[in-house]
C-alpha cells in the first residue's frame, strides 16, 4: 500500500495523493515593464507570515508565462469564488490572450485584478526559491480586498465546493445543554439537507471508491455512458474538471481499455459501458437502501420537494 | 474596501482575508533523536514539486514544538479525513504528549504515521527557507500512502467538508446533448439533495453574511443563543471550529459587546440575543421563501424524509 521512493516514486500516483489535499484556487497574475500581462491558475497558494504580511505559490518553471513573472515588480493572487470555473479553465490552459474580453482593474505594478473573486491580495516580489521542477514565490502583500464569497475548491482533480459542518461530532455535545437548539435545527430545512446529504455522501462515496476507480474517473465514465460521443469541450461543462485532470482520467480510462478518443470525441467501449452499469448499479442500490423505508408517495414527493427547491431558492 | 499597507495593515483583517483560501488539514509531526515526539496542526502545506518530490509547510517561529522539527531528520504530513476533527483540535493546542493513547505508527526518521487519514507523506528535510514569523519548511518524499478518504477542510475559520460539484454551470451544455443523462439525474436522490443544498447555500449565504458577521461568528451566535450557559469545551464540540477561532471570533463579538465571557462560561449579551434573533430571522425568512410554493403536507413529508435519511444512510 505504501509507496516507496526506494521503488522510483511514480509520478502519477504521487500527483493524485497530492490531490487529497483539498484546496482554493487562485489566478495570480502579473504585467510586465511593456505592459504584457500573464495570469495562471494555481492551487499552490499559502498564507507564509502575518509579520511581514507574506504569502508563497508556486510556478512551474517550464510555464510560458514566467518571463513576465521573472521581470515583473508585483503579482497579485485572485482567489476564485465558486462560480468562477470558468475562469480556472481560461487561465488554466495556455492562451494568447487570457485577458482578452475580462474585465478587470491594474493592481500594484500593473497587476490585472479579477473582480467577483472571493479575496485579492496584491505582492510586492519579495523572494524566490528553488523548488526543484517548480519557483517558490514569496510575495509581501501590499494591499487587499475581503469579499468573502463562497470559493471555489479543487479537491482529487475535479471542482467542489465548500459544505459547512453543520455541527462537530455526532453525540459528542454534554446530553441536554443542546437539547433545545436541537430542536429548533430538527425543524430547519437547510439543516436538515446538510445532515442527510453528509451522511449520504460518507455512505455513498466508499462504494463508489471500491470500484478502484477515484471521483473524477468515476464522474467521466458516468457522464460519457449517457452519450453517444462527446467533445472535450461537453465534457469540460459537464464533469466539473480541469483540462488536465480530464487528461489524465482520458489517459487512465484508456489504459484501463474504458475509453476511447477518437476524432469524433470521447466514447465508452463495451468494458467501459459495463463499468459504468456497475457505478450506476452501485448508485442505484445505495437509492434503494437509503429510501427502503419510505412509501413510493413520499418519496415522490421528496424529489418534487428537491427540484422546487433547486429552482426557486 | 480595498486594505492597503499604506495604513498599516491589519494582521486580524489580513487573516481573516487569507480565510477565504480553503484548505486540506495536516497534522505534520516528527521524531528526535532523543525520542521526544511532536505534531502540530497546520493548513500551510502545499506541493511544490514532482521531480524531484518535494512538498512544503510553514511553521510558527515561536512554536514550542519547532526545536523538535530542528533536529528531526525528517517529518511526516497526515492530511486529516473530514471525521477528524477531534484530531485537528488536539494538535492544534499546546500539550504535555499530544500521542497519549493514540494509535500511530512510526514513519521515516520515527516521525509518527496517524491511522485513519486522507493521505501520509514521509519526507526528508530538504531545504528550510525564512519566512517572516514563520520557518518555511520544505520535504522531499520518500513514501506516501494514499488513501482517498473524503477530507477536512477548513475554511474562513470553520471545519467544513467538500461537496462535489454535480455539474459545472447551469445551461453551459450544449441542449439535447445531456438529455438522457439528465433525465436520469432527475430521479436520483443524491444528485437532487446536492442541487437541492446548493441552490439554498448560493441565495441563503450573502443574506447571512449581510448582517456583517462571518459564518464562523454567525455561527458562534446561533449556538450560543439557546443555551444559558456553555463552556469551551461545549462550544467546540457544537460549532466545530479550533479553539483559537473561538477565542477570536468571541474577542471580536465582545469587543462589539454581543458575547461576555464570565467564569461560568461563554453567555451572550442582550445586544447579543438581538443579533442572534436577527440571524435566526434571515434563517426562518429564507426557509419560508424556499418552501412558499408546497403545502404544509409536502413540506412535513420532506423533513421527514430528510431525518430518515440522516439516520439512516
Amino acid at each position: 500500500m505504501t509507496h516507496h521512493s526506494g521503488d522510483v516514486l511514480d509520478p502519477r500516483a504521487f500527483r493524485r495523493a497530492l490531490g487529497n489535499f483539498a484546496t482554493g484556487v487562485t489566478v495570480v497574475t502579473a504585467c510586465a515593464d511593456d505592459g504584457s500581462r500573464v495570469g495562471v491558475t494555481a492551487n499552490s497558494f499559502n498564507s507564509v507570515s502575518l509579520d511581514p504580511p507574506l504569502v508563497l505559490w508556486s510556478i512551474d518553471k517550464r510555464s510560458g508565462s514566467y518571463s513576465v513573472f521573472e521581470q515583473a515588480t508585483h503579482f497579485a493572487v485572485n482567489i476564485l469564488a465558486a462560480d468562477q470555473i470558468v475562469l480556472s479553465n481560461r487561465f488554466a490552459r495556455p492562451g494568447e490572450d487570457k485577458f482578452a474580453g475580462l474585465d478587470y482593474d491594474a493592481g500594484a505594478g500593473g497587476a490585472p485584478l479579477l473582480h467577483d473573486c472571493s479575496a485579492r491580495f496584491q505582492c510586492e516580489k519579495y523572494q524566490q526559491t528553488d523548488g526543484g521542477d517548480h519557483w517558490i514565490l514569496i510575495g509581501r502583500v501590499v494591499a487587499f480586498d475581503d469579499f468573502g464569497r463562497a470559493p471555489l475548491v479543487y479537491h482529487q482533480g475535479a471542482y467542489s465546493m465548500v459544505l459547512p459542518y453543520p455541527r462537530a461530532q455526532e453525540g459528542s455535545v454534554p446530553p441536554g445543554e443542546a437539547s433545545c437548539r436541537q430542536k429548533r435545527l430538527e425543524d430547519n430545512v437547510y439543516y436538515l439537507l446538510t445532515q442527510a446529504l453528509r451522511s449520504y455522501q460518507s455512505s455513498y462515496q466508499p462504494k463508489q471508491l471500491s470500484s478502484g476507480l477515484r471521483t473524477s474517473e468515476a464522474r467521466m465514465l458516468m457522464v460519457l455512458s449517457s452519450d453517444e460521443h462527446m467533445s472535450q469541450n461537453a465534457l469540460l461543462c459537464e464533469v466539473a474538471m480541469p483540462a488536465r485532470e480530464i487528461e489524465e482520467a482520458e489517459e487512465i480510462l484508456c489504459r484501463k481499455g474504458l475509453v476511447t478518443n477518437t476524432d469524433a470525441g470521447y466514447r465508452l467501449t463495451p468494458a467501459g459501458e459495463e463499468q459504468a452499469a456497475v457505478l450506476r448499479e452501485i448508485a442505484v442500490k445505495q437509492q434503494e437502501q437509503v429510501l427502503a423505508s419510505f412509501s413510493a408517495e413520499d418519496v415522490a414527493v421528496l424529489k418534487k420537494l428537491l427540484r422546487g427547491i433547486r429552482d426557486n431558492a
